[in-house]
């Protein structure tokens, strides 16, 4: 049976890009459509009753949901190229830690903390926060290439797209992760070399935009 | 080599129940060493220093960490009796979105603002939250045995823990989960038939005097 393979997403979406680079990968060529979050597809609605969210995986019919998820999945099912997960229980179950990890740290929730408030106490109070948080990624990292050892991995494909926002966090939050975490910023350039993040990755510029016209539409000066 | 398995926990911990039950389907014995969460002992931090949180499996003298990835960690290992994820990685995959789903909506923010709040409009939004959020796993159970179909499974195990609690969001949230939730109940009472729940599980009392102590101490009325 030929695969048939669907990917639902939204542009900006950084846990979109993960399923894109894991696809990548693993070579798998695919449509994507890209969703009106404000006028959800009824394929959507129709594969992702319960969250109503992208990204949604379609395989032969079949939705995949939440990117963790998804991207474990490709890695079960496309598993003779470029395995994410390590085949050692007991490294799987740590790269799933810090997977679970970024998931919950590095994500939307502290992004809108710092770009989409006005300058004051919760926004420099999110700031500490993220760096914190991403000081423990620096931490962890080390001297490796990448989070698992020498190879990349799962951890990396769930880290890696929160890189394009790292401008706007720069910008509107008026820090520099650089100077902070500066493994980390070697990581992700040494990930921009892989074709399947390379390609996959957002525009940040365009990021920009899309924050700036958010900004106005909110009000934040 | 013989399996040295030691687990961290804190007993009133649904969570940590999830892992005393997946330890029991596997028939694994182990010494439990509770803790005391106001005075985290030196092996805890040693083991989980970035949350600092229980439950922790120490399998052979190494971490394992986070309730979902513990219980799948436990199905690998011990991968030849009772598995708890289906062998189908689409099935699997549906598994983990439903494990995440519980461990998302049902879970101590939502139990907290039920019965630690006092009366009035938040909790009584709480209250609506939380049922709906058990109606979405009622409808997802319909007239099947566990949500994996016939058999009980990585699901039912994440999910049966919070049963414990019940009782008291019945009496400090005044509702009845039974007449909101009916097959849920009866998959509870299923579950219970199973040693591996039965001997896991908390005791509800002691949760009811733990609880009534705590709105004490709160200012709770």
């Amino acid at each position: 049976m030929v695969d048939e393979v669907v990917l639902l997403g939204f542009w900006p979406s950084s846990v979109g890009t993960r399923v894109k680079i894991a696809l990548a990968e693993k070579g798998v060529e695919y449509p994507y459509r890209e969703e009106n979050l404000q006028d959800k597809s009824p394929l959507l609605l129709e594969m992702n009753p319960i969250h109503k969210k992208v990204p949604v995986l379609i395989h032969n019919g079949k939705p995949i949901l939440e990117s963790l998820i998804i991207v474990q999945y490709i890695d079960e099912i496309w598993k003779n190229k470029a395995p994410l997960l390590p085949s050692d229980p007991f490294q799987r179950a740590q790269a799933r830690f810090w997977a679970d990890y970024d998931d919950k740290k590095i994500n939307h929730i502290i992004l809108k903390r710092i770009i989409l408030s006005s300058k004051g106490e919760e926004q420099e109070k999110a700031k500490k926060e993220f760096i914190e948080d991403l000081k423990v990624l620096e931490r962890k990292l080390g001297d490796k290439s990448y989070f698992e050892g020498d190879n990349f991995g799962f951890v990396v494909v769930i880290f890696v797209p929160f890189y394009t926002w790292f401008d706007v966090v720069e910008t509107f939050g008026n820090l520099s992760i650089e100077a902070e975490c500066p493994k980390l910023i070697e990581l992700v350039e040494r990930c921009m070399q892989n074709e399947s993040v390379a390609k996959s990755i957002l525009d940040s510029p365009k990021i920009y935009d899309y924050i700036l016209q958010m900004r106005k539409e909110l009000g934040v000066d």
